[in-house]
């Protein structure tokens, strides 16, 4: 069902790999809602994913880009703008890759290249992102934009690695910059922390079958999925939503503060 | 500008006393959004304030509760789920009430009498009213309730008073209940943190004009208004939101998590 | 082993039931750390349990006090400090208990007096002794003020029940309450989240070896015990930690920052 | 006045510079506990300060390293158990620095280049120190680490710019090893999050005087000093907190959970 919540609004989307992506449900539905945007990827991630298909199924054009690059994300920047016909009202981010992951090193045994890697890749390439869109002035006053997180980042999840500590800075950086684009442009900035989800990336954490029965088992409303997590991205890009800011918001069926379930308990009073 | 987020969804709205408050906006917004409700308050103050006339203009009818008695709560639940023509999809929790504030007693000098009143009236009537909800059967799956709070329930204003002890219980029952609520019936129970805001309630406490002040000189996107707040509790209705659940949600313009402005910093730099 | 961290301080222990007690734990080490005490419980607990012993072994005395009587609490201030000779340095609050749960009602079925009553007893009795004390202007500059708490009150663990609400409460009167001694007596007062811990008390909760089990495949270094806790408290009520105020401290071998453990883990991957 | 709470135990301290750093006050606050150690720095800062003094007063080695070296650290943490004769008890972490806030970059204007190397310096080092120590099994079992941080890892302090982020990405270490060093070696992993204080390094972050001055104001305790942080750090490398682990614990005077107080309200209501 669409609402037209998102009725002349523009904006550009990161990360769409597949249809399993939360940034291929987001994009969807923001066409449904009657937004228009660019999508845009690292030039590896467009080869092995089907962004044209949904370029095409959702009219939007795509722009290459890595999200490391100031060059990229300038020219990323400046296109979209160009091709959408004005200034951007949404911006989200959907991006983050472990190397050490990847390559099956430990968390007490990181590589820091790949470390660093990692961090540019998943954390610092949010606040590139955030610093070329300020310097470029190319957000609406009122403008809104979303990183996709997870709770990792308050709490250990063993298997998440140096994901957990790229999304703190992740995080951290949607609160800095949050006060700035506030204040300069009324622009707002959160993240949203969001269940496991079996994304083509979720799925290739080790350990993530079980991980993912563990979480629907502590939700008390179950996990979110990735098409649940597109309308709470549509609320949070909408006017209905105009103070909130700076903000981490859990989505993920009430995992964040379950301490325990019953049927998580049941496993071990035996 | 209406969305038709509500369309077909029934509700209760506690507290809207006059144009003022958040409940009255909130009220006027789902209204405009297609959702229809019964309207209620405690006795007195459906006298001092003007509720027949929001009344009026929404379409709706206006049962009387004291929202600290379970016989006033069994019955309104009966009669707005016989109203509206069935199970309802949402509630709004507006209630909030300190009599030491009122009577001008300090913290450091509470009147225990006048505290349990307050606590009965601010915190335990939300666990009234979800417990006579879950009782009654009264909420359809996927429905949302909603409470207002202040972040006096984690970080001291001092002229809040036990209201902020209030808060802290009122928010622990919407992650408590929600739980249960969750579980058993797939209902979503959320708190919004707002903005102090110029309601008439608000207005009352002592130093709330330069409270205010302060509030919008640290928030980067400013005070949330009551309008603002009925917006945001729009998109917590709808179903966009269904995987939220058991949070606090702060709508403050970014005030909770800036820990000082620039012009704050400037008052102090002379 | 002692470290003579307390020596010359004088205080109140609320609590002390029996040996398995926190505050009978804190009383011992107190007494090696070179403090003095006097030791309070409610009549009816001082009669079921060996307080009288406790007190011999640390050379205290015992005075009876309902925590929910203001009159108690006044003549135990008056009597503790003549006894003692001075203004107080340290109080320990160790008091907890729901009716809704000795009476086994559900977190959904709860009997409103008994909800009111186990308030009062868990949580507004803190807020009266600090008033009391305050008031009294009973504390030594520097004094340190603690009160035992459980994370239920930040998240839902559902055999918990009314007491996750009491303990947010709690935790606020130790913020709200720690402003205002802390701005006019310059006292801390701080509360200690810690384990699930076999006391008498603790037990008695419906699922308590599950969830004690639970807790300690979750925690990185083992659930904290009763010991341990005591010696944390030592170290808040010494001169070491004079500028800690207004926090509540996870003593919890790190359960509290776990998002999931390996060993919990491979119950679900199976 | 001394308590001997880290008799015979043995450890390393990084980032001493001259008598204003916490680290200083850390070291010969330990020292009249009974502690031994190491002290380091890089060799730039060895050459700017007065380590020497300190080592002496001590009765210390200095051991130069770059805390981003690996191969600095493998050298330090051999060298330094050698000299103390065992394992290591304790490790304090007391190193950061902002590129972007020495070459006068805004926040909205960083160089990614200095935005690198300050994270290097101030956040991975962490990790790198905690690597170390973990594979070369350098730590006894219950014994402690700790790093300082600020404040500015939750909320926004304009000034502190991309120092914010890595203090957020630090603390993250603090939990995710924190996991792994507990569960594999009972060693408790924390940070302090202090004060503004008046340090050689934070005297010259712009706008610090105002900044002291305000948040003394907000703090009910005062801000806390470097000789208060130095004490409270001993009690966490002593035996008396072992079942604290993967927390950030804020040492403020009140400050975190100050909303606002009298103070700095009356700025705001004339």
């Amino acid at each position: 069902m669409a609402y037209n919540l998102l009725k002349g609004k523009k904006g550009i989307i990161f990360g769409a790999l597949d249809e399993n992506s939360i940034a291929w449900k987001t994009a969807e539905r923001i066409h449904e809602e009657g937004g228009t945007f660019v999508l845009t990827n690292a030039p590896i991630a467009l080869r092995m994913g089907q962004i044209d298909e949904l370029a095409k199924k959702t009219d939007s054009e795509v722009i290459p880009a890595d999200a490391t690059s100031e060059e990229d994300l300038e020219n990323l920047v400046a296109k979209s703008t160009e091709i959408l016909g004005g200034k951007l009202d949404f911006v989200l981010h959907a991006i983050g890759m472990s190397v050490n992951v990847r390559k099956g090193r430990a968390y007490t045994d990181e590589k820091y290249d790949f470390t660093t890697k990692g961090w540019d890749i998943s954390a610092l390439s949010f606040h590139k992102v955030l610093q070329t869109l300020h310097k470029a002035d190319a957000m609406n006053e009122w403008g809104s934009i979303v990183a996709l997180t997870y709770m990792a980042a308050q709490r250990v999840f063993p298997d998440y690695n140096d994901m957990a500590d790229n999304k703190a800075y992740l995080e951290s950086v949607a609160r800095s910059f949050g006060y700035f684009f506030g204040k300069d442009k009324k622009v707002r900035v959160n993240t949203i922390s969001q269940s496991p989800t079996a994304t083509t990336a979720g799925q290739g954490v080790k350990g993530f079958d079980g991980f993912i029965n563990y979480a629907e088992k502590m939700s008390p409303l179950g996990n979110a999925t990735a098409l649940e997590c597109a309308d709470y991205t549509v609320t949070l890009f909408s006017d209905l939503t105009k103070k909130v800011t700076m903000q981490n918001l859990f989505h993920d069926g009430g995992f964040s503060n379950t301490g325990v379930s019953q049927e998580v308990m049941e496993q071990f009073a035996k």
